[in-house]
C-alpha cells in the first residue's frame, strides 16, 4: 500500500540528492537542477523540494496541506537541520531557509519567494551573535518581514517600502546597506506594528508557522494574475502547479567577501565562447532582480568599463571556482547555461542552473560550436535550432534599444522592419519609389492590381485581412515587411489619410512598421540589419543531409527563382501565372480578352499575351535549369483584372476604346457574391479553354526555346481548384492536344507532367479518382483552409484574432496547418497513393514554410513542401528535424 | 471450350422461347417481351433476337459481322422458315420478316426498323399469288424499298416520298391504300431507278443480302444523332448497344379484316381501370407512328366519338381476344402494360408489351388499385411510386395543350406555374399585391430584404443564382414557382426593365413562368390546378407504416408549421429566426442594433425586438404542440440587414435619424469579400453574445407562455456554422446562463436541448469532439455543399449548368447530395455517434426533401430529415422506399 503513495518531498545536499535533472515535471526546473548540481558535486546549499504533485494534491484537498505532506516536510527539515548543524527557531544556531517556487516550465519572476525564513525576535539575536554581524542579522529580519508581509500576508509591497525609504532619508543614507543597526531595529518594530494595523494580524514568531504559510503562499502564487497571464501568453497549461524549494540560506550580503551574481556560460547575444555575467558585492540576489543596484560585469569579456570592478579581479580564486563550475555544467548539460550564484564570505554557492535564453544568432552559433567541441552530435545541433530562429535571422528588425511611439497594432504578417513615407495607392508608390523615396503602401486591403506598388514599397500595411490575405501572402513572397488586419486604422484612400485613435496621418508622413510584432510606429525607428552568417550556411549543409522531404519554392518571377535557388530550392512548386498579367503592357490585352464578345475575340487578345508569357517562362526555365517547374494555369476570377471604381472604369474604358457603360456592365455581369467560391480556377479553363491553350502554348514554346540553349527543362502544368476528376480529364485533353501541336512544330522532345492543385475538400475525398488522371498532386492549403473551415482569409480579420485569443482555435489556421485540414491532406495523399503509389505529392500553401506544418507533411509521407524563397531555410530545417524526430 | 462461347441468337415461336422477361439486358426490352409473351402462350409471330452482346462484338471487331453470328442467324432462320412453312427468297412461299432494334432501356422511335424484308422482283409476285392480293404485295414491296433505301442505304426519306406523293396526285387519290396495282408497280420501278441514280448502288435482290445489311443498319442506328441525344438527355449509358429482332411479318394492311393498334391496359392519364387504346383498320403499325392517318379509339372508354368506329364494335371477337391478352399480361407482369398488336385477316398478333408510361395521378392510382386487386403488396406499391411524382402532383402546372411563346429558359428551382405582371422590387410587389394584382417578382438575385415581396408575389424569376440560391430556397419553402439563373435575362431594376434577346419587357407586362421546366413565357398561359387526391392520402398512410427515418420540416412561421403538420411533419428541424427580423417594424430595431456604438446600445435595440420574437415563437410552439421545434439562432452576416444602394442608405438613415455618412461607413466596415465564409453564424454569437441571449430569452419565455396554456413544448436551440467544439461550449454557457435566469423567474419547468448545425467540413471531421457538447446535430447540407465543393450557390449559375451538361457533375449538388458531401455527413454522424450513441442526428438542408438524398440519409442511419412543408410527402415516401429496399 505505502509504496503506491506518492512521495511529496525530495531532499538534496552533501553530494546526494533524491531527484535528478530528468524530474523536471515533478520537481520543477529549479528543484531538478538543484538536485542535479548536488549530484555533480557542485556547491549547492542543502535543502529539499516539495513536488508539483503535492501542489496539485493541495488544491484537490480544497487548499489544505495534508498530514502526509506535513510529516514528510518535517522529516526532510530534520535531515536539513542535521546537515547544517542548525535548527529552525533555535536561538543559538538558527536555521534560515529560502522558500522558492519552481514550476516545470520556466516562468521567470512570475511567482513568489520568501528569503531568510526562520528569523524571529529571538533568532535574529542568535544570528547576530553567531555571525558577529548585528547589521546583517537585523537587515535580514527586516527583509523577511517585508517579503513575508507581501508574499504571505498579502500586503502591498509599497506599504512597508515607504518606511524603509523614510528611514534612509532620516539617516541621510542612500543604500539599504548603509543603515545603522539601531535604524534596522527600529524599522523591524515599525514593520511589525504596521502589519498589525493594516491586517489586524501579527507576523508569526514561530518559524514552523512561517514555513507552512510560506509553502501555501507559493502554491497560491501559481494562480496570481501575473502567472496566469504569462502562461496564457506562452501557451503553458494551467493545471501543472508549482514545486516549492526549501533551501538553507546562503548570504551574499555578509560583507565585502560576499556577493551575488548571474551568468551565462557563453555570450547569449553572439554565442561567442566566453563566460558572460554580472555580479554585485555584498548583496542578495533579490537586490539584482529588483533593480535597486546596478550590477557590474563579471569579467572583461562581459564588457567591463574602466571604473567597474570585475569578479575576476575582485575575487580571483572564487572566479576560478566559478569557471570550473561553468565547465562542469556545460560538459554535463551539453548546452549553454544560465546560472545564479552567491558568494558567502569567499565561498561559492550555486543556486540555479538552467538552459540559457539566447539570441537567434547565438542559437545557431552555439549549436555549431558544441558540435565542434564534441559536446553534441550534428543531429542534436539540428534539433536544437528552432525554425523560427531562422525567420528572425533573415529580416532586418527594430533595434530593441530604439525609442518608439507605437500608434497601432495589427497582425505581423511578414517579418522585418521598414520605414518610409506612407502612400495610398499603387501608382503613388511606384512614382515615389521612382524618385528614390522609401514608401510604405497603406491600403484597406490589396488586390493583384497593387502588385506593382507592393513591389516598389518597402513595406505594406492594411487595415483588413488576415495572415493569408492577399497582402500577407504577396508580402511574404517578396520577403517584405507587412502588417495586415490593423483594425484601429481607418484608411481613406480617396482623401489619402489614415486615422488612428483620433490621430490623422497624411500621404508623405513617415512611419515605421514591424512586420514581426505588428507594431505601427510614428516616424523613423532605428533598425538592425541581419548579417549573413557562416554558421547558418554550415547548419544548412548538415540539415540537407538529414531530411527526406524535398523543399521547393513558390516563385512567380525569374528573380524569385534565382533567390530561391540560392536558398536551396529543389524545384518550383507553384509558379502563379496571373501576376504576370498585371504588368501595365499586359493588363490591357487581358482586359480586351475579358471584354471580347466571343471566342475569336478572346483568341485575338490572348495571341498578344502569348509572347510575353513565353518570354517570362523562358527566363524561369533558365533560372531553374535542371529542376522541376510547376506552373499553375490561370486561377483568379476574371473580374480581378477589370477596374473597380467608377474613375478606374472611365480610364480603362478610354484605354480600351470602349464605352464606359459597356465596361461597367461587363464588370457587373462578372460581379460575384463570393468570388472565392465562384467562377475561377479550372472552372475558367472549362468555360474558356482558349485561355489555358494559350498558357500551355507559352509554357511549351518557352521550354523548347530554353532546351535549345541547352537548359534542362522539366515543366509541370498544374490545374487549379479541381473539384472532380472529369475537369482534369477534360483539361488534360486540351493540354495534350495543344502540346502535341507545339512539340511537333518545334520539333523538340520535352517531357512534361499534368497535375492538379488540391484545394477543395471534395478533391481530397475523391483523390483516388483524381489520381487516375494526374501525374502529380499539390495541396493548396490556403484555399483548402478557407473551404474546410468556412473562413474567408480576406474577411476573418474581424473575428479570427478573437478566436485565437479565446483559445477557440489553437493557432491561426492560415499560419499553422489546422488539424482538420491536415486530415483532409492525409486522406487525399492516402487515396491518391492507393491508386498511384509513386505519384509526386506535395503542398504549396503558405504552410509549406511553417515548421509545424512541414513536420506534419513529413509525417504523412508527402514528397515535398513548397514555400516562399525566404522561408526555404525554415522548411529545410523543419524537414530535417521531422526526419530526425522520426528516427529517434 | 464451346460452352464459354457466347450465344448470339435466341429464338421464339409456337409457345416456346429461348429467352424470357428477365433477359432485358441481353435481348433488349422488345426481345425479352416477345420471348415472355411467347412463353405465356400469347399469339406472337415467331422469330429470333440477336443479342446486344452480338452488337458490341460487332463494334469490337471493327463493324464486322462474325462468322459465328452469321451461322447462328442462318440456323435460327432455318427454324423460323420451318415454323412458317415459307422460305426467304422462295418465290412460291416467300418468308417476309421485320428487322427491328430493341435496346435494354426504352428509346421509343430513336432507332431504325425495316419491314417486309425478303421481297424482291420474284417474291413480290409469289406474295401476290399466295395472298391473291397484288395490291397488297406491291404496296409491301414499295414500302420495303422506301424503308431500305432510307435505313440501310442512307438515302433521305423525302427523296422517295415525293414520288409517292406525285403518284397519288397523278392518280387523284388521297390515301396510299387507294393506289392501283399498276401505280404501285410503276412506283417500285421509279424507286429502284432513283436509288441507283442517287447512290450508284442497287437495291439487293438477294433477300439474305438484305438481311445482313439490315442487321448492320440496326447496329449502326444505335449511334445515330437522335439516339445519342436521347441517351444523353435520359442518362442512358452509350456502351450498351442494341439487340435486333427478326420476326415473321404479320400484316395489318391485308384488307378490311386486318388492322393495327396500340393500347394501354388501363387509362394512362387517370389510372382508371378501363382498357384504353387506338386502332387503324387495314394499316401497318408504321402508318400510326408516322402520323399519316388518325387512328380511332379502341372502345367507348377510350373516348370514341359518335362517328368513330371502335374495335370493340368493328371486330368484337378479336376485341374479346385482346381483352384476354390484356388480362393475361396484367396478371403476369403485375403492372399496367403498353401493347402493340396487329390483326391479320381477323387473327390477333402481339408485337410488343412493356410497362406503360403514366401520368403522376395514374402512377399513384395504379399502385393503390393493384394492391386492392391483390396483384401487388403494399410494399411494392410504395416502391412503385416515384417521389418526383408527388412533386408534380403538388403544384399547378402549365396545361400541356396550351399555346405558349417561350422567351427564355433558366433553372426550374421551385415547381409550379404562375402568371402575373412583372415587378422589379419587393415594395412594388407588396403594393401591387395589395391592389389584388398577381405579380411575378423579377430580380437579378434576391436577398432576405426581398422576403416580403417574395411572399406577396405569385412567382419569382432571377437572372442569377443556382438551385439553392436565396431565391430558390425561399421559393421552395413558400412552395412558390421560381426560376433562377436565367442567364439570357438582363434585369435593370433601376429602369424597371428586363431585356431578353433584344426584346424588352417593362414593369406591368404579363409573363408566365414554369418553375418545373424553367421556361419563361409571354403573357398568360393556361395552367392546370392539382386536385387533392384520396389515393395520395392512402399511399401516405401506408408509407408511414414502413419508414424508420423521421420527417421534420424547415418552417419559419406559424403558418408554415401548420401546413407542415398537415403534410405529416414530426417536428421542426430548422426554424430560421432571421426572416423574422425583416418585418418592417423590426428591421429598424435590427439596424439600430447593428449601428450601436457599444454593447449597451445593442442591448437596448435587442430589448425592443425581444417581445416580437417571443410572440412569434409562442405561436410556433402552439402550432407544433407536442413536437420538437429546432430554432436556429441568428445566422446571416449583419450587413444583410443594412441598406445596399445609396438611395436605400439615404432613406434608412432618415428612418433611424443618423447621418447617411455614418450609415454608409458602417456598411463599408461590415462589407465582406466572401460573406459566405465571413462573420456570420455562431461567429456573431461569439462576438456579440447579447444577440443570442435575447433570442434564447425569447424562445424560453415563449415556451413558458405556451406551456402555461397547456401546450407541450419541446424547444431545441441550434447553433449555426460551428467550426470547433469550443464555440459550442462557450455559447452553451451563454445559453444555459440565460435559460437558468428565465426559467427561474418564470417558474416553469421546460426541458430544452442545445445542439449544432454541421455546415463545415471541419465540423464533420471533428464531430467526435463536438458531440461532447451537443445534445443533437443537424447537417446543414446547403452550406456544407458550398464549402466541400468550393461552390457559391449565389454565383455558380454562370458555370454549374455547363458542369451538369458536360457530365462533370452527375447532378446539381444543391439538389442531390453530392457523394463527397455525403461522405462528410457519414463521417460526422459516425464520429458523433461514437461519442454519443443515442444523439439525435438529422439533416436540414434542401436535400432533406429530395428522394435520392433522403435514401442516403436512411442508409447512413440518420434519425430524421427536415425539408420544406410541401416536400414532406416526397421525403416520407423516399424514407419508406429506403427502408423497404434495405429489407429487400
Amino acid at each position: 500500500m505505502s509504496s503506491t503513495k506518492p512521495r511529496y518531498v525530495y531532499a538534496f545536499g552533501d553530494g546526494q540528492a533524491d531527484g535528478d535533472a530528468s524530474m523536471t515535471e515533478l520537481l520543477g526546473g529549479k528543484g531538478a537542477s538543484l538536485a542535479e548540481m548536488t549530484r555533480l558535486g557542485l556547491p549547492v546549499p542543502p535543502g529539499f523540494t516539495i513536488t508539483t504533485e503535492a501542489c496539485r494534491a493541495y488544491w484537490a484537498a480544497g487548499n489544505r496541506l495534508s498530514d502526509e505532506l506535513r510529516a514528510e516536510v518535517r522529516a526532510a527539515l530534520g535531515v536539513l537541520e542535521g546537515r547544517m548543524g542548525a535548527r529552525l527557531g533555535d536561538r543559538a544556531a538558527p536555521l534560515l531557509v529560502s522558500v522558492r517556487s519552481g514550476a516545470a516550465a520556466s516562468m521567470p519572476g512570475m511567482m513568489d519567494t520568501v528569503l531568510n525564513l526562520g528569523l524571529n525576535d529571538q533568532t535574529v539575536e542568535g544570528l547576530a551573535d553567531r555571525t558577529g554581524n548585528a547589521r546583517f542579522a537585523w537587515d535580514s529580519y527586516r527583509r523577511l518581514l517585508q517579503m513575508y508581509a507581501n508574499v504571505v500576508m498579502g500586503m502591498r509591497g509599497e506599504t512597508l517600502e515607504q518606511f524603509l525609504e523614510r528611514k534612509k532619508e532620516g539617516e541621510g543614507v542612500r543604500a539599504d546597506s548603509e543603515l545603522s543597526v539601531s535604524a534596522l531595529v527600529s524599522l523591524v518594530d515599525i514593520f511589525k506594528k504596521k502589519i498589525f494595523e493594516k491586517l489586524t494580524d501579527t507576523f508569526p514568531q514561530n518559524p514552523e508557522d512561517q514555513l507552512w504559510a510560506a509553502i501555501e503562499a507559493v502554491f497560491a502564487s501559481w494562480n496570481n494574475r501575473r502567472a496566469l497571464d504569462y502562461r496564457n501568453l506562452n501557451h503553458i497549461a494551467h493545471d501543472g502547479g508549482t514545486a516549492v524549494n526549501i533551501q538553507a540560506m546562503v548570504f551574499g550580503n555578509m560583507g565585502a567577501s560576499s556577493a551575488t551574481g548571474v551568468a551565462f556560460t557563453r555570450d547569449p547575444k553572439s554565442g561567442e565562447p566566453h563566460f558572460f555575467g554580472e555580479w554585485l558585492p555584498n548583496a542578495q540576489g533579490e537586490d539584482v532582480v529588483a533593480g535597486i543596484r546596478t550590477p557590474w560585469p563579471l569579467n572583461k569579456e562581459s564588457g567591463a568599463l574602466e571604473d567597474e570592478e570585475t569578479l575576476e579581479d575582485a575575487m580571483p580564486a572564487v572566479y576560478q571556482d566559478l569557471l570550473k563550475v561553468r565547465q562542469a555544467l556545460e560538459t554535463h548539460y551539453r548546452d549553454m547555461q544560465d546560472i545564479e550564484f552567491t558568494i558567502q564570505e569567499g565561498r561559492l554557492w550555486m543556486l540555479q542552473t538552467r538552459s540559457g535564453k539566447r539570441s537567434p544568432a547565438a542559437e545557431v552559433r552555439l549549436a555549431i560550436d558544441f558540435v565542434g567541441e564534441g559536446l553534441i552530435s550534428e543531429e542534436e545541433a539540428i534539433l536544437r535550432v528552432r525554425p523560427e530562429t531562422l525567420v528572425e535571422l533573415m529580416h532586418p528588425r527594430i533595434d530593441p534599444d530604439a525609442a518608439r511611439v507605437v500608434i497601432a497594432r495589427g497582425l505581423g504578417a511578414s517579418p522585418g522592419a521598414a520605414t518610409g513615407r506612407i502612400v495610398f495607392d499603387s501608382d503613388a508608390a511606384t512614382e515615389a519609389a521612382g524618385r528614390g523615396e522609401s514608401v510604405i503602401l497603406v491600403r484597406r486591403e490589396t488586390s493583384p492590381e497593387d502588385i506593382q506598388g507592393m513591389s516598389k514599397a518597402r513595406g505594406i500595411l492594411t487595415s483588413r485581412g488576415g495572415m493569408t490575405s492577399h497582402a500577407a501572402v504577396v508580402a511574404r513572397g517578396m520577403s517584405k515587411p507587412c502588417i495586415v488586419g490593423c483594425r484601429d486604422l481607418h484608411v481613406d484612400p480617396e482623401a489619402c489619410t489614415m486615422a488612428v485613435h483620433g490621430r490623422v496621418l497624411r500621404a508623405g508622413d513617415v512611419v515605421t512598421i514591424d512586420g514581426g510584432s505588428g507594431a505601427v510606429m510614428l516616424g523613423e525607428v532605428a533598425t538592425l540589419q541581419p548579417k549573413p552568417s557562416a554558421e547558418v550556411e554550415r547548419l544548412m549543409s548538415w540539415v540537407d543531409r538529414h531530411r527526406r522531404l524535398e523543399v521547393w519554392t513558390n516563385a512567380d518571377t525569374p528573380r524569385d527563382c534565382r533567390i530561391a535557388r540560392e536558398f536551396g530550392a529543389q524545384g518550383v512548386g507553384l509558379c502563379r501565372t496571373e501576376h504576370m498579367f498585371f504588368d501595365e503592357d499586359r493588363i490591357l490585352a487581358m482586359r480586351e480578352m475579358i471584354l471580347a464578345a466571343d471566342e475569336d475575340g478572346r483568341r485575338d487578345a490572348l495571341a498578344r499575351i502569348l509572347p510575353m508569357q513565353r518570354s517570362d517562362f523562358t527566363e524561369i526555365f533558365r533560372a531553374m535549369d535542371g529542376l522541376p517547374v510547376t506552373i499553375r494555369l490561370l486561377d483568379p476570377p476574371l473580374h480581378e483584372f477589370l477596374a473597380a471604381t467608377p474613375d478606374e472604369v472611365q480610364s480603362v474604358a478610354e484605354e480600351l476604346g470602349v464605352a464606359p457603360d459597356q465596361l461597367a456592365a461587363r464588370y457587373r455581369a462578372l460581379h460575384e457574391v463570393n468570388p472565392m467560391l465562384g467562377h475561377r480556377g479550372c472552372r475558367l479553363g472549362i468555360s474558356y479553354p482558349e485561355i489555358y491553350e494559350m498558357q500551355v502554348r507559352a509554357i511549351l514554346e518557352a521550354a523548347c526555346a530554353a532546351a535549345r540553349e541547352g537548359v534542362v527543362v522539366r515543366p509541370d502544368i498544374m490545374i487549379p481548384l479541381v473539384l472532380d476528376v472529369r475537369e482534369l480529364e477534360l483539361l488534360r485533353n486540351v493540354i495534350e492536344t495543344t502540346a502535341t501541336l507545339v512539340l511537333a512544330s518545334e520539333d523538340v522532345a520535352i517531357s512534361y507532367g499534368i497535375g492538379t492543385m488540391m484545394e477543395l475538400p471534395r478533391a481530397c475525398l475523391t483523390a483516388d479518382a483524381i489520381a487516375r488522371a494526374a501525374d502529380f498532386m499539390s495541396f493548396g492549403t490556403n484555399d483548402l483552409t478557407q473551404t474546410t473551415l468556412g473562413l474567408s482569409r480576406d474577411d476573418c480579420g474581424r473575428f479570427l484574432p478573437l478566436y485565437t485569443e479565446m483559445g477557440i482555435l489553437p493557432a491561426d489556421p492560415f499560419v499553422t496547418l489546422d488539424p482538420a485540414v491536415g486530415e483532409l491532406v492525409r486522406i487525399g495523399a492516402e487515396r491518391g497513393r492507393a491508386v498511384k503509389p509513386d505519384m509526386k505529392i506535395g503542398i504549396c500553401g503558405e504552410h509549406g514554410g511553417e515548421a509545424r506544418s512541414v513536420r506534419f507533411c513529413h509525417r504523412i509521407g508527402l514528397d515535398y513542401v513548397s514555400c516562399s524563397p525566404f522561408r526555404l531555410p525554415i522548411a529545410r530545417l523543419a524537414a530535417a528535424q521531422a526526419a530526425l524526430e522520426e528516427g529517434a
